[in-house]
């Protein structure tokens, strides 16, 4: 298979990491006789310095002519206090937009190895295995108007029946290759939005008769996830709940350096990075846990390019690692040896030679 | 002191706890000399039942002739299908706003005799103590336009500087008599409503030089509160960003059953209900946690009556009780003796009387 990936590794420890998963990428490709073309972009911090602009118009351009982007992480206090359209944030939000990457995917699943590192009790945190679906181009983010004046300040939340319908069927689609169950979050007893919302979701359940629907209101999600993880398969809500209820399951297993993402549109196309950020703090020292962009990379074959037994092959092998008692320094602990990213990145390709 | 309180059952459990916090302050009342009168009215799924209106005229007039209010839990299944003017809900978004009741105060403590209910690991729970201060009477529950086409639906995230400053003074006033830190949440990289918080956040920070002041964003305080809750002192933040971290926090300590909230205007006359819901599975069977209801009862006197004295004497006493081992159903665990509701609240007002 010949394919073109966009790499952008953007801000802090985003190139390290983002070139840990091409590693693996480009041993995968040897292995299984793929071709991938790669081709780098600036986006975030590093884009704003270069062009003023946290997505450049070549960036743009690279994206387009490719088949799917690997993504690092934007951000870090040197820009904190620039103006909206100059900071790094701003890159990733347009480049959702522009690319239409409405679903954006977040698998969340227990690591038996790294449940002591997780704030939940074992029992409660073990076992977790879920997928939270959050719409990605719609709601308060982009909602117009969205203004300020001297005195006050307004953001609004459209939500139209399609853009529902299309998020809603995606988190259908990924139940089915699961447990079966999807849990819409909404805020119906309060907001007109999530009245549509819990409507659509009902009118979809129809053409899905094999998938158990439950709605749940966010307030009680947000309460759940905590007390009860493993309840949840598929989790379905808009841009602004999925932001804040995906970020709160990242914490639940332990792992918030193993966590992969996808954002993607029908066509298959996506963006795929990891959930944590650009962590400016430990950026260029060689300590950077690199299994979530590895993981992402995983997605990527799957999702994007149907490579089913290579992104199963890359799942195996960073388990691998750290079954073997490898770790960075993040997910340090007693019975773990700390490695560098590079050593880490090393140890991966050995478990993927080995398979 | 002479004092007139509304009190509001409402559904499910709601009448079994406030009826526990009445016979507290009626304790208090004749311990401590006060008269306290006490006005019942209707709200919720009961008040539509009988007139068809989760807010009755009647329930206002009385409220209004008031010092306080006391109020249950709303809410119930048998209600869930109602058109919202017709939902118990709608009963506690009209009182709140028609009595302009625009601060939501909820205390977070973890009490170490309950540390093992607690979904965290106990070194993460033990010490917790915060106070989420949540604008109530605003943003997006009350913005306009909300409506609903068959093709689209839209709410509108509308603040004033005048609604952010008052809620804002009100969360420093309550640092001032704690550890003096305050965190204020929101999504200030992606929402104008947001930016304006932040900025009379920053404003207001001046007349307050004794206070620390923290910015952070939704998503990351929705991380903070599992990994790290001991680092919150006093968290202030808009109305739906409040609902939703509010009730992640009331997770954190492993004794949701326990947890009063005030909902307060500047004037001193308030709104004070447990955190927990109306609990319909376990309704008339004498099984609730009263607990919740009668602190909620002692964040009255402290808080609408200036009685301290009489607020930490409650305190004391439902700590005193949970100490001795004794607890309702919900925190049931080894070492505990139940008791049911009833039980317990004269358990509560022996340990009064030996005070
Ligand atoms: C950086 C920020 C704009 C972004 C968001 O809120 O969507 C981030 O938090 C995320 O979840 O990817
Ligand atoms: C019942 C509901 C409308 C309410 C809210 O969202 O404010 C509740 O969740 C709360 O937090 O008091």
């Amino acid at each position: 298979m010949k394919k073109t990936i966009a790499v952008l590794p953007g801000d802090g420890i985003g190139p390290e990491v983002t070139d840990a998963a091409v590693k693996v990428l480009q041993s995968i490709a040897m292995r299984y006789g793929h071709t991938f073309h790669l081709k780098h972009a600036v986006i975030g911090g590093e884009a704003v310095d270069q062009f003023g602009n946290p997505l450049p118009e070549q960036t743009i351009e690279v994206c387009e002519a490719s088949d799917a982007i690997l993504l690092g992480a934007v951000g870090g206090t040197k820009w904190d206090n620039n103006p909206a359209h100059l900071r790094p944030e701003k890159g990733l939000l347009n480049i959702r937009k522009h690319f239409d990457l409405f679903a954006n995917i977040r698998p969340v699943k227990a690591i038996p190895a790294l449940l002591a590192s997780s704030p939940l009790k074992e029992e409660v945190a073990k076992d977790v295995d879920m997928v939270i679906v959050r719409e990605l181009t719609s709601g308060l983010y982009f909602g117009e108007p969205k203004r300020r004046s001297e005195k006050s300040a307004v953001d609004t939340l459209v939500y139209t029946r399609e853009e529902i319908e299309r998020i809603v069927n995606q988190a259908f689609e990924i139940a089915r290759t699961r447990r079966g169950k999807v849990t819409s979050v909404d805020k119906a007893n309060v907001l007109e939005t999530s009245k549509l919302w819990r409507e659509v979701v009902e009118e979809r359940k129809a053409a899905y008769p094999d998938i158990e629907v439950e709605h749940m209101l966010v307030d009680s999600a947000a309460m759940k996830l905590i007390t009860n993880p493993r309840t949840f398969d598929v989790v379905v809500t808009e841009n602004m709940f999925g932001d804040i209820l995906s970020d709160e399951a990242s914490v639940i297993t332990g792992s918030l350096g193993m966590l992969p993402s996808a954002s993607v549109r029908s066509d298959g196309f996506g963006l795929y990075e990891p959930v944590h950020g650009s962590a400016p703090d430990i950026a260029g020292q060689n300590k950077a846990n690199p299994s979530a962009a590895i993981l992402s990379a995983a997605m990527m074959l799957k999702h994007s390019f149907g490579l089913h037994t290579e992104a199963a092959a890359i799942e195996q092998a960073v388990m691998g690692v750290l079954e073997d008692g490898y770790c960075t320094g993040d997910l340090a602990g007693s019975g773990k040896r700390v490695v560098s990213t590079e050593q880490y990145v090393t140890k991966v390709i050995e478990e993927l030679e080995r398979e």
